[in-house]
């Protein structure tokens, strides 16, 4: 496949699996002293990577929960994060500057604070618990995903939320063959989509529930910062509150579908799109095997299954539009 | 001014404030009875709406708050929401299906619900409490800014967390005069822009904090629902992490700035499109004198004060445009 190095795709998605038993130990520990709510602190793509694990908790658990931009958190505060509060973090180079400046705010305010990065010597591996796990731009939803399911799942599971985590960290234990299989069955349908979309200027994004943060995602951080395409991303409840006026039979619309309870509200959007457009474009989660993955535990793997079918979609648009994915304009180009 | 009803004005903003008293006997009873956490509940510009208020409480509060689409909460659920918990939810006409489905939802659970509609016989009027204030659709919005915002400092001021509310109360009472001045200082500032972007097809919006719930609405129920305009809308802090990459000269930006602690956050995208853009229209509520309301409230009144300078923007973009704010593809035409 087009840009798919497998000996990368293993270290990256098995070594995300193989922190499990570290997570467990840190679940332990912050078990052991007690909390009374958890952030989840990021910028960017490892903001909405959060999103996901948001409604997970705020669907399963009683413990408050909230993601947080960290350039707002230091300067708006939150009487709800103390020295009880559990703060979670993420960045894959562990460099950027307004993530490492919201750890360090967590710190002075003796929050227990657990970081994911790609290298153990970066900026925010000051964080009381660490886990390191390489990835490149492209892995790096993956491995971060795979992360943040094992761990906000531990933590129900010790708080009597989620009985199922010893099978579901068993099972994700190592996704890199059941991942392979996924991009490879995407990329044929990736690599007409880019074709076909060589000149279109203007892509329409909806998603819902576990997928909805990927969508924000996509949006932002690949359509509009990897290929300077214009895009517009609404949550599959709301495009019926505005957006949908937009929408004519030449629209490309991109509908990110998974398998979680939000499903029904992305039917309608189906609905809708089917009657009124003919340039949709539907990546459905329920559309790919998954070998291993127990049926009730595939709502929670959507969005470590979408970012694996739209690797294939980034890559073919770089191909196809000769826009090459890591070329800025202005980040880390500039300064401002 | 174009498209100005003075009597209608005094109607909907005196009326908005005139419910002060009513506001303080629901805080009273609530208060009376206590509540474990607030739930805010709307659907589009509804949802959107609740935003600010979330992030005032969030700032100042213990109490866990979450904003939610009503659409996705009674599919998802909240192990929060319950018997001790207050949900307030906002429809201008009271027949959002899905606004007034999350509210039969809430009140199945035997959750206390606060109603804010425009019609004392609407459906979502079953609500234990109902705020009834009649608008039209222009000025929805600063009607129910001013009703959550004397809402939620009302709650706060309850629980010792906002110690001003009585001078607020009283400041907020009649800003009928105060926000038309708004609106004629803004008028000629809105009629330049819709002159000048009368061919425009796509608008880049940003606003962090107090704001952040306006630029989504004006983005999605105003550029997009009313006026058929391509936008993009994103958080100040997150345009540094993909969106900026967009922007060049020529890219029509719309910056919304307010008086809150996030205000350093919209300084430096200021300070960026001073750079990198030519076509930066900025709209901070700094430049207006609001007569009446304190120094230290004016951060709190952002949102009344930028949806007043936007009514001008609306009004001279459908004339210039020659586009009808009220005209639809869909919403109210079609079944969907």
């Amino acid at each position: 496949m087009l840009g798919f190095d497998a000996d990368l795709y293993q270290r990256v998605i098995g070594g995300a699996g193989a922190l499990r038993s570290q997570i467990d130990a840190i679940v332990d520990e912050v078990a052991a002293t007690g909390y009374d709510s958890i952030f989840l602190i990021g910028s960017g793509g490892s903001y909405a990577a959060m999103w996901p694990y948001e409604h997970l908790m705020t669907r399963l658990s009683t413990v408050p929960v909230r993601s947080a931009i960290a350039a707002e958190l230091v300067l708006t505060g939150d009487p709800r994060l103390t020295e009880r509060s559990i703060a979670i973090f993420s960045s894959l180079s562990g460099t950027t500057k307004e993530t490492v400046a919201a750890l360090e705010y967590c710190r002075e305010r003796g929050v227990t604070t657990i970081a994911l990065t790609g290298y153990a010597d970066s900026p925010i591996a000051v964080a009381d618990h660490v886990l390191v796990n390489w990835a490149d731009d492209e892995t790096a939803s993956e491995s971060v995903d795979i992360q943040l399911l094992l761990l906000t799942t531990a933590l129900l599971h010790r708080r009597g939320e989620f009985d199922d985590y010893e099978r579901l960290a068993n099972e994700l234990a190592d996704l890199t063959s059941v991942l392979t299989r996924v991009q490879e069955q995407a990329d044929p349908i990736a690599e007409a989509f880019a074709k076909k979309h060589v000149e279109t200027d203007y892509h329409f994004l909806v998603g819902t529930g576990m997928l909805w943060g990927f969508t924000y995602n996509y949006s932002m951080c690949i359509l509009e910062e990897m290929q300077w395409l214009r895009t517009t991303r609404v949550h599959g409840a709301e495009f019926f509150h505005g957006s949908l006026e937009l929408i004519d039979r030449d629209t490309s619309l991109l509908l990110f579908v998974g398998e979680d309870e939000t499903r029904p509200l992305m039917d309608r959007v189906l609905r809708f799109a089917e009657t009124y457009n003919d340039d949709t474009t539907v990546v459905d989660t329920a559309d790919y095997p998954l070998d291993g993955i127990s049926p009730e535990f595939r709502e929670f793997v959507g969005p470590i299954v979408v970012d694996a079918i739209t690797i294939r979609f980034s890559k073919h648009l770089e191909a196809a539009r000769r826009h090459d994915l890591t070329t800025r304009r202005y980040y880390r180009k500039v300064e401002y």
